[in-house]
């Protein structure tokens, strides 16, 4: 299904009738709207206006559409911040206190703004929960956007004294869970501890951890309530979801966050996160893909949110044309609409809304188009979401299909929040590790199943691939255990206890059941520094994360140019002790296919394949058009076994 | 005529006489004193100390210079700024106060400050407004300078809420006007309004661009109190003026902040300008220009600031050797001095005033070259003068010679205001998208007027030029259709309201009279990413920003790689809807001038021309001779038809 | 002798005993503990806990180790924080307080802190004064790490106004020494005086040298009352030391810093300060020494200290492995653990300790590598220790050797302070230009005595080389007219009178007696657009810094690329006006070492000599090796002709 973001309060009454039955022609399902409309519902506290909402809900159902309803936390008005100056969040480069004037201008930490928040859920969910055109409700607006899950105001500091207190007991049990012996850090009381900022130097990564964790324990209550707050009015029927951003990009724990949903949304810009992904690349390397974005960077967050999801998601706001928030903001290629709305559906979405229907003239996001343009005109985009519809109903009913992908890759937050505090080397980090695995797989025309490692069973998955698990807990070892596919590890696995130290016994610690190797010593190199990689006979390159091992009985399966170990095979684990290029990484990936019985296609950079149900999808993202992988005996459903330019050809086969 | 900066203060007095003989020895006829010298001129509040400033000006006049006298209210002491704190600014980017030690250290919006400054103007004034040796007054000094424009204090907050209450009559219709709707942003009272800054993400566009314009106006009205400050006693015969830094570096309304005075004045650094311009330029491109700046940089100050001073203006400080305040400061090449001075002149100049007369041994400017050195010895840049002095002789009387241009390009802050707040693309940068179109010109050999758009008449002009014109106001569209030559638009022409939203109907808005086309879409580019650009046959590049058009009715004169007009011509207007090379615009500007009748000689980078009356000048910028491109007639007045490295020729003719 | 640093209070009690006699079994003399363990040792103001540190030192000493006790001021503990925030001090970018949580957290200035620090220190010594197994002192710890030699603080603001008063008497004298008349920046009292931070553009440069003036005094007082609080109470025989990092890094006059020392110690970690130094060298400059360090940045530092220690020296800390802190931490290439260790013997150290016994599995310093792993196995530097202790042995003793190099080399902190506050050109820094000097006799073979400019008597050495003298006081003068050698001055020599304004009669001022020119005019330029220098009939370049002088009566040594003169000899000196390239240097150094009868040895960048008695060290920074270049009658002691990779040799010999 299709859907598209309105906000009916910038526009005159007058239209709304005409916009809907628009909309309605052109095969949308669901409008969304409210998400910022906090200002035009409650002009002071508790002097509601909830009757132009009526109206527009009343007129977008009337037209056969339904409601997605976005409760306005995330814009509190000015009023609210004038009465509750409390509520506004500090930035913790600065220690300035962060303004009313954009959005996102409150603190997580804020009890006053837990209570106001829950206020204005619960009156909205109580009005509107049994609505008959509200299909369901979206929380807030993409959580933790522009840096805001840490804070450095007084009620985060509040708040953090007493989480720590409630996760450590003693001031005592938190000394030695920092270890704040060192460099007499030691504190006499939980009343002592301050924020991890304005120091002189780096602070004890153990309170950065801590405060990490609290910060996105703060995000996921403050979420929790306002789940809460609407279901406890919302008719039956109606679900609750929020649309994420990037999920690495925001250093909260994305399972946590959305563990309360009944199905996760993810806002798809792929050429406004491409243009800042490949900021300094080449650009030979950028230039074709600048209207398309990276090949494997969409994939990768719909893979992730299917994973946070647990089956049916939702593209919430899908790009429709230039963007206006990225340093270079070029027009997607033609056809490129319609390419990334079948990506999503191949990648499981179950819905993919447009953002936004039209493109409004004034304020913040005045650059970025719609699918109408600000003259009421339809916009590039129009005719390919008139082709999406006409082709989706050639698809079928995929709502049922929810196979398993053969491979499983495993991330965490605590991951990233390690890399984040222990910078031991500027060429290693996290999310780009990650991105490397994953873009490997998909190169050799894999099927990727993204997992928050924890109590996510990993069952069933020939392959299941841990890029970094720095600190992997005692769930994730459990599933690990129960697992019965083959396992590749790579460098930094098992590096930290829960408090952040080095893993006892040196890592990867509580991973040497599966890699039973130490780590004696890790290096780090510049980028453009490089050393080699033996394996199977070739040469390949190690570099930036170089760690040396002790390998013990296990099977040595790459070395280093020195002949150590750096690659190790122990039953069906294998272990890559280093960062290398891309070449190395597809070339193990291979051979741990081919034992583990997937087939791979190895796909040039600008083609990539995705299977759901008895579906292949095949997308050209070059200029050029290209032959389907497609076996002889294909079933062509869209388009043929010769892809357009920017083109997707979608086939029933037994094999590919 | 040439003058000089002078401070007495600095100097024992005994060798004032002396200063003032050489300086009169040397051929120079005003001397600028006064305008750092509050310190010494009132030693606290109401307890004045003139006598020595009596001395200075006696001793100067008697030695038969004409002074000009500085206000000195770009330097509070120190007793004022304990005494009234409220008059320092605030910082936009920290919010730290900027504090006493420096100067410019004061607000624009401080009332007291206003106070002060209007009180030590006005006892200047009075002092010295009937002297028979005070030639002028030059008011303050470099007003902006140092990035004090804008200021986050609370007196320019309350200041703006004032002036947005005059502008807007109710916050409502702020509200309207802002698109306040957008993410709850709407006020209640005027009182509500903060300053646009220190929020979490962008601020509202038409948020930050009235604050834009409240500090221009704030500069202005600063201005103008210090003009009739000094007006209300100055003696007949004595002028006004100001020292103002490159037009295109402040922020503010240049054509409202020099409306008052008599002419405008300028101080014109080639060599350190240049090194910022061109600080991410290859070696090899700016190697050859680190000792001469680069060739067209002056020369655009040199016609902007004519154009603001509608006749004679004023190179009030000009560079006489290395500078101390670039990343980097090269000597300028030998005979530079008398090349840059002789350009002035070529450019319309009355006087240029060297800065500054001798090397001061202390404090921050230690560093900056005089014409004398620290020990009183003569400078490389003393000769030079000398030869200026009898090469004017030979130029006879320029001061009735002020004829047009036969180009005119248009330049506004509004523009650049619109760049600045709504960065679409890192690669489009207003004063470079000028500085382009300027060099196209010149590089053609062409004279051009640059004029502040608005109420300046155009008729006569055979070809304006709007490199871009973002926002034009209904004086600037009824100059342009009062006008009878060419008209040549660059991109982003029309596109925004006088609020800052999308102009009705799409861009270019108010000028679909001269360009009857729509703007659907904007993209932008890397900067290294370009596009093809097709014109006569022959192919270009187009980059960085690039509109997609519907061209109506009109020529399509250029297209894009795909086909998509770039560039339309209907009537007597050509738009280019985007950033392309140099050549693709030298290759429209040839064909534009060949149907306006006005011919162009094409030069290599290291020739420049210039006409005034029946002189024409060439400027040769090379360390090698080259041959001016005089007609077979030319009468040579400076120099011959071979010109020496960094050598000037000047000749008369009736055709080049 | 052999040390290594510990620290109990990170470790249970029952281990100590077992790790005293390890260390004692490896061969280690000396071990440095206590420096952070304040928390530890004070629970709250006056309520102490020795005991555990009596049964720590009982222990070490027993096992035959001799301690050296560290005072723990580098870390005020949380209660002290609390009791006395205004130890506290203040960012200097930011005006932000610098917060408990790391390390270094007090400021020089606060007279509470001294009065705490003193107590401590005293304290401490009282206890432990008389102690059989302390065998000496370590103030402090790294002294001004991590930019805390300046600070905002109300403190520091109060203390520099009186010592404002102290050094001019009046404020009329402070106004003229800084010629305050320039921007109107006089003042009237003392009480006035206000930091060089946060103004509108550059302050004054003669304030910023009086505040760097008096930050430095700063330290030197702080530290000077902690040797006396030690020495009050210490022991007959046990000496004090100070470990700093790399002097020229800090700021400080080191000169003053460690006078008071018995001798001087230094923290050596050669990868991590190569890594910062080279992070925009080519890949191809770095890779060959990101595991061994520039080849002579260790050098520099070590006759760096031996200079200020005048004599006998000390690694207090030696990196042996990994560390945690640069933005790339390699590993060092296998040997350099030894190869660095006697490096620092033939450079004169007298003790090389090895920072730290055990790798600390918890807080800031996590992934430091130790002698011992964090699981207590023998991490890779244990065997190359071993093998330094066998080698020390046949060495000998060394102690009784201070001979004199052929070469002193001058540095002062007046010269980077002057660098620091008038940055003219991008393209010269005070270190990198001494680095440049420094490295071109390093690659001649010479060795080389580092002395600070001041009282230190300058006889007896064959060539005096001056990188830049940009201040020089009357005894520095002095001292080089009481010397005998061969004179080399570089650029920016004598720029600056002791108040930061131009030499009288131009640079180089007081120098004028030595290199009788006058610097008119300085250019600088871009690094990578330089200009000719002709010499020698040879082709140089010269850039970054250009200086025009008057050559007088002096011999002209090399030209510009326009027959300017660029460097000159009078006497027994010479002055060169610009920065060069190496091998411009290497040239200039060639002839004059001729001159002066010091033989000279090229050598290739990986190879590096150091005489120490009779004995000669050569040092292979290569992975291949290579011939060491002995005379034929070489009588090997360590090692033999043929060096390995990354390996030393050592040998007698009567000539090389």
């Amino acid at each position: 299904m299709l859907g598209v973001c309105y906000y009916p309060e910038h526009w005159p009454e007058q239209i709304w009738a005409r916009d809907a039955q628009r909309m309605r022609d052109l095969g949308l399902t669901y409008v969304r709207i409210g998400e910022f409309a906090w200002g035009r519902l409650e002009k002071s506290e508790g002097q509601f206006t909830w009757e132009w909402m009526d109206r527009a809900i009343d007129t977008l159902g009337e037209a056969g559409l339904k409601v997605v309803l976005g409760t306005p936390t995330a814009t509190p008005p000015k009023w609210l911040c004038e009465k509750y100056p409390d509520i506004l969040p500090v930035d913790t480069h600065t220690g300035q206190r962060r303004d009313f004037g954009s959005r996102r201008h409150y603190d997580f930490s804020s009890e006053t703004y837990l209570v106001q928040a829950e206020r204005i859920s619960a009156a909205m969910a109580q009005r509107y929960g049994s609505h008959l055109h509200v299909a369901g409700w979206q929380t807030d607006n993409e959580l933790c956007c522009h840096d805001t899950t840490q804070s450095a105001s007084p009620a985060a500091r509040d708040a953090f004294r007493i989480w720590c207190a409630e996760r450590y007991g003693t001031v005592e049990a938190l000394n030695a869970a920092w270890g704040n012996v060192f460099w007499s850090m030691e504190y006499d009381s939980f009343d002592q501890i301050e924020l991890p900022f304005f120091t002189v130097c780096e602070t004890n990564p153990a309170h950065r951890l801590a405060f990490r964790r609290f910060a996105s324990d703060q995000v996921v209550r403050f979420h929790d309530v306002m789940i809460a707050a609407i279901r406890a009015h919302a008719g039956e029927g109606q679900w609750v979801t929020h649309n994420i951003i990037p999920p690495a990009t925001t250093g909260v724990d994305n399972a946590g966050l959305t563990r309360g949903l009944d199905f996760v949304s993810y806002d798809n810009y792929p050429l406004g996160f491409s243009d800042q992904l490949m900021a300094r690349a080449p650009a030979s390397d950028w230039q074709p893909f600048m209207r398309t974005g990276h090949p494997d960077l969409a994939a990768l967050n719909f893979d992730s949110v299917r994973g946070l999801s647990k089956g049916a998601w939702w593209v919430m706001e899908q790009q429709p044309g230039p963007v206006n928030w990225a340093p270079h903001n070029p027009r997607p290629a033609p056809g490129m609409i319609r390419h990334w709305t079948l990506q999503a559906f191949a990648h499981g979405a179950a819905c993919v809304a447009y953002f936004r229907w039209r493109q409004v003239p004034f304020a913040q996001e005045q650059m970025h188009a719609g699918l109408l343009r600000p003259d009421d005109q339809r916009a590039p985009a129009w005719p390919e979401v008139e082709q999406v519809v006409r082709e989706m109903a050639l698809l079928g009913d995929l709502s049922a299909v929810s196979e398993k992908a053969p491979v499983a890759l495993l991330v965490d937050p605590a991951s990233a929040w390690v890399d984040d505090i222990e910078r031991q080397g500027a060429g290693y980090r996290y999310p780009a590790v990650v991105f490397q695995y994953y873009g490997a797989l998909r190169a050799l025309g894999l099927d990727v199943d993204i997992l928050p490692a924890g109590d996510v069973p990993l069952d069933g998955y020939k392959l299941i691939v841990a890029p970094t698990l720095a600190m992997p807990d005692e769930t994730t070892v459990g599933t690990l255990r129960a697992s019965d596919g083959l396992l590749l590890f790579g460098p930094r696995s098992g590096a930290k206890t829960q408090e952040f130290s080095i893993s006892d016994g040196l890592p990867p610690g509580p991973l040497r059941e599966f890699v039973p190797v130490k780590v004696i010593a890790v290096e780090t190199l510049r980028p453009d520094c490089t050393g080699g990689l033996h394996y199977q006979g070739e040469h390949f390159e190690s570099g930036r994360w170089r760690e040396t091992i002790e390998a013990g009985d296990t099977e040595i399966v790459a070395t280093y140019e020195d002949g150590a170990p750096a690659a190790i095979r122990s039953g069906r684990s294998t272990y890559i002790a280093t960062l290398t290029d891309d070449a190395f990484l597809k070339s193990v990936l291979v051979r741990l296919c081919a034992e583990a019985n997937i087939p791979v296609t190895p796909l040039p950079p600008t083609l990539r394949l995705r299977r759901r149900g008895d579906l292949s999808f095949a997308f050209n993202l070059s200029d050029e058009s290209t032959h389907a992988p497609a076996s002889e005996d294909a079933e062509f459903v869209i388009g043929g076994r010769q892809i357009e330019p920017f083109g997707v050809a979608v086939w029933r086969s037994a094999a590919i």
